[in-house]
């Protein structure tokens, strides 16, 4: 029996612990896609403790407590911090085969050097010992990106907002560079509450007048101006589905919904395949990466998302059909090329062998691998998840060329998930390379891995 | 080369020898779902030979033979037990990595303490030996199931069953009790041929004037209410997609139908939906598990429908989309607070990440893992299907609170696929141990193993 | 570290190993469906360079420059040869994980004799070995073949081919047969640019006036006896979906599209039926194989499509539902009793499930395995995807009946395609036996595997 999680986790050969110890292990992060918050990155204050970092915000870990039975005080609730804590201990010990237990042990190990397994039996000894470790060291979250070795870090960023705290970062030297993402989500959005609202604060950010659905596309590219102003590289759009539809429809829908009328399914896809194509014109322009993270289903627990708002760990996996739309959709912009360099992210794995083959479609020379298959993410970033991303891409596309992994994460120390990857990736191309299915050559291999540690990110994304 | 099938089959570390030999192996089991016969569990014969036990009733075993060329007569037909038998082996040598394979030795070491791996050329005298055993030990369906050391076992019965023999043996001291599952397909499926007529006999059964689609659900609930008082803790219905509609159709829906005209797939939807809503919310009130098959397409080629009938091995899995009518039919019983425990079960297995994501999306402190992610089943009744089900459970779930396997079968000897899965499962977790990714607790691996082997389920179901 | 791609190449247990060397190795081929020009065949000229072999008509390496990020003037386009070989090369070395390194690689050694791995820094030494051994052997087609053991090979051929240089071939003592497909899409794909004009040419070469869809049948029917007469015994065809429609509308359907009027999707399924239909039965009558390719996504993108046509490199995956429509259309079929031998092939590895348990629906005594599921294909034709195809079919169908593996290539050194295969094969069955998973009995284990790499095709097909 192996030690638990120790230095070799993961590693199953000789080739994969060379692999990671002498080329993955040390290179930098860029971390091309969170959830950070830039002020709480600014203010950049210490956590109270241990169940404040791991349990305010973290609808992983809420989830996993509420399949084990455990009530919602402990959860999203004002129960005792030590309490929920306990809690979550109890909840993690059935968790066997799950990357929070993993997670768990890689962040109690990397950021606060505990090496005991956390259970319910252990649990209170462990939250003490993690409170002593952030009274007295420095955990400020300034601190724990440094000690990550993170270079870049792309928050994700609605179009009105008016990026203070990136422009207080930008002035700080913080060794490490923390740019904003163009998320047009709500804007796009044009059949959910609030789109009318939304269109108002829009107006006044951009200074324009909104009257139409062209005014939308005005107003956004504006602010992809002022975005890029102060930065930003990337965009990112989430799609329950594909959208692709005729663009002729899209100024009836902005009347029919600013007049508060009900849309067809058409007419919504109208409107955002137009919004779309024009933002994806714009990205091209910019030399900016489009994200698009494909099959989320959002807040399927209508009493929960009353009471505890959006986010909060009632998501789900969606199973529409994408191969056609999103053809369509990548085919229109690269028809009258403008199509961007883009990274697609599924959340349902059976859409790996469609997505891996779609890129295909669009490769040019204008980017290595200009098309990108989005690392697992969400659901997926496990090390089954993880594992057959990367074996769809390597069977299917070029895996050397590969951006990598981001965490998309709340979670100052969640930069752990890299870790986790980069020893994904060193196991698999390791077993490959022991069992003679890959060539070694110190110079190629050391080069693949870096690039998919890092170095590819940085050249795909123009950072350096 | 290892022994075939021998004491360590699938058991490939030695911590996954641990936990089966020292956890799993001796548990009861606890059948929550199969199809067993209640009136033959009573009337307890004796098979005539194995030909009869084997392939009287097992549509699997008859697909493989069709599969390998053998005539119908050797299947469902009239042809000589003996000749059946040797045929079903000669089919049995080709199936190298099928369940089926697996299933036939094991009974065969189980039950008749036969050794000799079954081919064309062994076939006739393991037929002679297995006759013996069966001439002179007690091979009646009692003593069977109370050799595998069965404690709970839920038939599958319809709402107008008058459960005959369930009271019949209620009033016997088995060693392990046979209960009901209450399956109302008959009444959910207005779109078959045969409903106006099974809407009489649920009518006189349940002395209730039916006259609308209000009116069936009375009768359901009464009968529902019956089922309970005779131990009835489980319903299950089958659904080959996911229905969700405008419970407003369900009026129009049944008058219609009553009136002999097609309906509309929305009907049908709006009907279902209606009568499960209520379904769902008695089932609540009882304190019911409310178990969902999803996927099955039955019989599939008519000239053999017309010839053997249902449940003959013309069924296959389909590929509907099932996420987002899943996720609303959940959110409109669990936004009226009658969502019971529910147990999903998928039959395509591109839909493992769909489901083990949406129960998370409606867990709730009532019970551990009050939603569940069923067991693979039927055609997933495999290694991969069952290693699949289980990771993708332990990646999105909380594997340690799972109600574990039932044998969804029809035959006495099939308790030796709880052996299989349990092995699988002491296989998958032993290796993770092993190689260092769960701390090991002999308490808590323990309470883990036992939990999904059979005190989970107990808990569960409240049997116990 | 075991040698690069030396002897035992994947065959990675002793069992594994004696199946391959023992049984499969030196097992003849039967390439039963490819996309070989029998022209070319004919001409038997020998390739200018290993660029012109490699390079000029294989898609899937475009596909991996592109991705590279290399010109396309180095993939279709005039670049010098050495130079293209080079880029590729350097592609090739970042291709870590895909079938493309390991088919390069094995065509190098089996064709070439050279066990240098290729990368950019050994390309061009490569380059002028490989056509140095061009230049001094006999590197012409037929050779090619007859030394790679092939002894039956299918091309696919349009229902109006004059088969010319098939009938040339037959004429002379290859060693080896090459017999024409009948492949129809054209005549199927109603909604496609050119329908007009492909039904006048099938009018002249079958000298039917075709004035409705009933005569396009007969068209196609005089010409499937023509194919017969000329050693035909497989029909192809490949659909993006499965079209499953109302036949009442072929004639409409016809009548619409020959006035230059669009079609609705349920005319296009009505024709498409209605031909599939006539020539399923056409086929069943003739005793020929029907093959099925489900799920291509092609031209996807515009552009390239205007510039370089079809069979460049710009297809992908659909994702489709198919389960309802297929199992509708195979039932139309069985029950007019014309249902011939079946190959159902899928590119979405998603529907593995579908296809496998689907093909159980339709079984019969007629042929071992009349219902066939087809090899991992295309995008699938990797080491995960040809897994998985057997794992799937060991799960839910009778393996040991499987007709194996075809090439479905352009090219004369991709014969290497079957050693992989056949490695794979029995790597996945070794490891089986090795693990004490099925009993070794030599007699069967041989039949099992000389079986899937040869001998079962051979029946099916009624070759021998």
């Amino acid at each position: 029996m192996k030690n638990f999680m120790d230095k070799d986790f993961l590693l199953d050969t000789e080739c994969a612990e060379k692999l990671y110890f002498d080329f993955a292990k040390d290179m930098p992060i860029c971390d091309y896609h969170c959830h950070l918050s830039p002020r709480e990155i600014y203010e950049n204050k210490k956590p109270e403790n241990i169940s404040e970092l791991w349990l305010s915000g973290d609808h992983y870990k809420w989830r996993a407590m509420r399949s084990a039975g455990i009530k919602e005080k402990y959860c999203t609730g004002d129960a005792d911090p030590k309490k929920k804590f306990i809690k979550f201990a109890k909840a993690l010990q059935y968790c066997i085969g799950n990357p929070l237990y993993h997670w768990a042990h890689l962040e109690l190990q990397r950021y606060f050097g505990i090496k005991t397994p956390l259970n319910e039996k252990t649990a209170e000894k462990i939250y003490e010992r993690a409170n002593r470790v952030i009274d007295k060291e420095d955990f400020r979250p300034q601190t724990l990106i440094r000690l990550s070795n993170v270079k870049y870090l792309c928050t994700t960023d609605d179009p009105i907002d008016d990026l203070k705290y990136h422009k207080l970062l930008a002035e700080q030297d913080l060794g490490f560079k923390v740019l904003p993402t163009f998320r047009p989500d709500k804007a796009l959005n044009i059949e959910n509450d609030g789109f009318r609202e939304y269109v108002e604060e829009l107006a006044k950010v951009s200074d324009t007048n909104i009257e139409c659905a062209g005014d939308i596309v005005s107003a956004l590219l504006k602010r992809a101006n002022y975005f890029d102003e102060h930065g930003c590289r990337v965009s990112d759009q989430a799609f329950e589905y594909v959208p692709f539809g005729d663009i002729s429809l899209a100024e009836k829908a902005f009347d029919k919904v600013m007049k508060g009328r009900e849309l067809t399914r058409e007419e919504i896809d109208g409107y955002k395949t137009f919004v779309m194509q024009n933002l994806g014109s714009k990205y091209a322009a910019l030399g900016w990466v489009m994200e698009i993270h494909i099959g989320a289903m959002r807040n399927n627990n209508s009493k929960k998302f009353e009471m505890l708002g959006a986010d909060t760990g009632f998501d789900s996996v969606g199973d529409a059909e994408i191969a056609k739309p999103l053809s369509r959709f990548l085919d229109s912009l690269c028809s009258s090329n403008c199509l961007p360099k883009t990274i697609l992210f599924n959340l349902n794995d059976k859409d790996n062998t469609v997505l891996a083959t779609m890129l295909g479609n669009f490769q040019s020379h204008k980017a290595e691998s200009k098309m990108q298959f989005g690392p697992a993410w969400w659901f997926l970033d496990t090390m089954d998840g993880m594992t057959a991303q990367l074996k769809s891409l390597a069977n299917l596309g070029v895996l050397g060329k590969f951006v990598g992994m981001e965490t998309d994460s709340r979670s100052f120390t969640s930069y752990a998930r890299h870790e986790y990857f980069r020893r994904i990736l060193c196991r698999l191309l390791g077993r490959w390379i022991e069992d003679g299915w890959y060539a070694y050559d110190e110079d190629i291999v050391k080069e693949i891995i870096e690039g998919i540690c890092y170095n590819n990110a940085v050249k795909y994304f123009g950072f350096e």
